[in-house]
């Protein structure tokens, strides 16, 4: 195959330092940055004048599939919330929902400027073939539960033996596949220490829900004398491969397991706050140098998968939290939101900055707006003034997803029909 | 002059109940409101399909022209923010500055949704014509403040009499003018006497920013052994024209006085959270039949006048402070972004709702968006999955200042320059 060249002229780059200049991209990767405005000859050039260039966001929690039950129910108590409108309309999943609810989401992050995901869910084939298509990079992993049955604990690890199997490091590498137990309380300590196991013996990252509520840990405090981080320490679960979404309630004991053991810390702020689960403790945990990335979990939840809202409620949320408003500065929250995220997934040698030799995962931000104006401090303004509808090009892999706000990848009316569609015959079934 | 009509059709009116219908417009007023698709022969037809018509949003606490500071200075403690980035600023503005970032501040507004703001700053005769030059509608008033200065105090006075007498009702009825004491801190008792007595005299609204950190509310029960909204009370400045900005650390009795006196709250829980100022307790205002309406407060602690970010963050933060998803569902939020809005400035049989009789203040929300799709429950969506970037049309007084995205009262580019570069000038003279 013949090689491909793109030239992003003329921009602000926002790396270790801001600079003006070009990034030339080969295939699918970053071969040049320079201060030089030429052409370069490449087959493609991008004309980043009046732009920002930063690393695509990475959203380390999502649930994309629950696109189709976005404001289905809002307001509710969790129980209701969950007993009474989501667990009933999962409860009629099949493929051809995910897939759709995964291709909608897929659309949104893109137009939203985030080029990576860290999806667990259930069917799983589905949405990789959504995150395929889309362009997008994803770290995926079927949500195992067995609630202590073991017919049900065995299908779920063979469904996850299967995806592994069947989409690890596919879609030119763009998919990897991960381990999910869903959570300390809904999956027995042998599915617990089977994913560990199985994580060791592949090399695969662990995504699980530690600690949403209050009432996960009283119940895990009555259940097993123990907290949900002291537990899962204790049956050796934790290492430096476990991405906890989540992690709101966190005692200072656990706030050194999770540092001892370098556990990943998947934020969820805005969810966490709709469900009015908590507040998450991250500026401890990164007083304590622990890594925190960003996640919007399902937009059931949030409503939306832009992370532009997630790092300025991210900083707002700590600042407020403590009366300190020094706390979660710009330029920390964009690297929660970029390589924090890289790192997270075990990526960060491939994304999360715009380095030579990385991938080009890179998004084009428009300052050309009353609201980014007067131009001052980029990262300021990507922090506490932009939104996800200032995103103007997105690039993942080298190909280019959007371009000038139209995405190239996938057929923006088709895929909103497609949505509308499953969505109306999901709902109609429970 | 002849009448000018025009026809909102096919569209989602919110409304008490959500109807599919068209809305038709005479000169500033809505004269009728149909499930008719016909054309009834108005001068311009907008056709509203696919897209929801909701009430002009209302910005209950701003200081326009600080656009010019988005960015300055951020993720500071709140003295060194103050002391050594926004005064040193503001002391050097000229009229000039002023009009550019209201001008820039309005460009803002029509494009994410306000119709009416509520401003308190300096040199208003510059925000006047920034306001009137937009087609937006807007009470203003001068910012007075006196910190003891008898002198300073007669300059501040003799202000304000004549921003009431050169502006009040101007522009069509679109500019009033209100009455401001700064704050309780930083007004002597004399000057916070005479804003009362001229409201009772006048008819017009105050404007006032009260208990917004606790510092404040600490110094006042030094200074004066009482808390700022006990001290107003003792003064007897409290009434039903009073429009008190933050309001964040209040006790139960202090909630009990407004309560008493019908004083109005604007809550801005953007500025509060990054200034690190505290979360008002809006539930517990609200569960005792307070007004309480949304307010950005000036972008240099926000940092942008989007009302779409305060919807969902001030129903977000309550939920999460009470730990009770239940708190501020996304209905009565939209209340407080508009008639809860209006009724604070005093002009609730004016706008806030969309009914016949009523001023034509009116937004269009284009709902054909991936993070807007499925189509279910437009409430939801507006309140907790869209941004200022969805409005496409918005209405003022019968004026059609956006139309599809294109503002048509005010050049964007030019804007955008002439604040670019009175921002440049304010800065380069600190």
């Amino acid at each position: 195959m013949e090689t491909q060249t793109i030239l992003i002229k003329n921009t602000t780059i926002i790396a270790n330092e801001i600079k003006k200049g070009s990034v030339l991209i080969e295939d699918d990767k970053i071969i040049d940055i320079t201060a030089d405005k030429g052409n370069n000859g490449a087959d493609e050039i991008i004309n980043g004048e009046g732009q920002v260039l930063i690393p695509g966001l990475v959203n380390t929690h999502t649930h994309l599939s629950m696109n189709l039950m976005r404001g289905l129910a809002d307001d509710l108590p969790l129980d209701v919330w969950l007993n009474d409108h989501i667990w009933p309309v999962e409860a009629h999943l099949e493929g051809k929902h995910c897939y759709a609810g995964a291709l909608l989401a897929a659309l949104e992050m893109i137009k939203s400027g985030t080029t990576t995901c860290n999806d667990m869910y259930f069917h799983m084939d589905d949405v990789a073939r959504a995150i395929d298509e889309s362009g997008l990079r994803g770290l995926i992993t079927h949500c195992m539960l067995d609630a202590g049955d073991e017919e049900k604990r065995n299908q779920e690890i063979k469904e996850t033996e299967h995806i592994i199997k069947k989409h690890h490091d596919t879609a030119q590498g763009r998919i990897k596949v991960a381990i999910s137990s869903h959570s300390p309380y809904t999956c027995s300590e042998e599915l617990l220490r089977w994913t560990r196991k199985k994580a060791d013996e592949t090399g695969l990252k662990i995504h699980i829900h530690v600690s949403e509520t209050e009432k996960e840990v009283v119940d895990s405090l009555n259940d097993k004398k123990k907290r949900p981080f002291e537990y899962l320490e204790d049956i050796k679960f934790l290492g430096p491969d476990v991405i906890a979404a989540h992690s709101v309630w966190l005692s200072g004991a656990e706030i050194a397991l999770i540092k001892e053991n370098n556990v990943k810390i998947s934020h969820n702020p805005l969810s966490n706050m709709k469900l009015a689960s908590g507040i998450s403790p991250v500026s401890d945990l990164l007083a304590n140098d622990v890594c925190v990335s960003l996640g919007t979990d399902g937009v059931a939840s949030n409503n939306n998968l832009d992370l532009f809202q997630e790092m300025k409620m991210s900083s707002l949320l700590q600042k407020v939290r403590k009366l300190d408003p020094t706390l979660l500065p710009a330029d920390k929250v964009l690297e929660m939101a970029t390589i924090n995220g890289a790192n997270t997934l075990g990526m960060e040698k491939e994304i999360g900055t715009i380095e030579v030799g990385k991938k080009a995962d890179l998004v084009l931000v428009d300052m050309n707006a009353p609201h980014l104006t007067p131009y001052r401090n980029p990262i300021s303004h990507l922090v506490y003034s932009a939104e996800g509808a200032d995103v103007n090009t997105v690039i993942c892999n080298g190909e280019i997803l959007m371009r000038n706000r139209e995405v190239l990848t996938l057929d923006e009316m088709e895929v909103m029909n497609i949505a509308q569609s499953a969505a109306e015959d999901l709902i109609s079934r429970s």
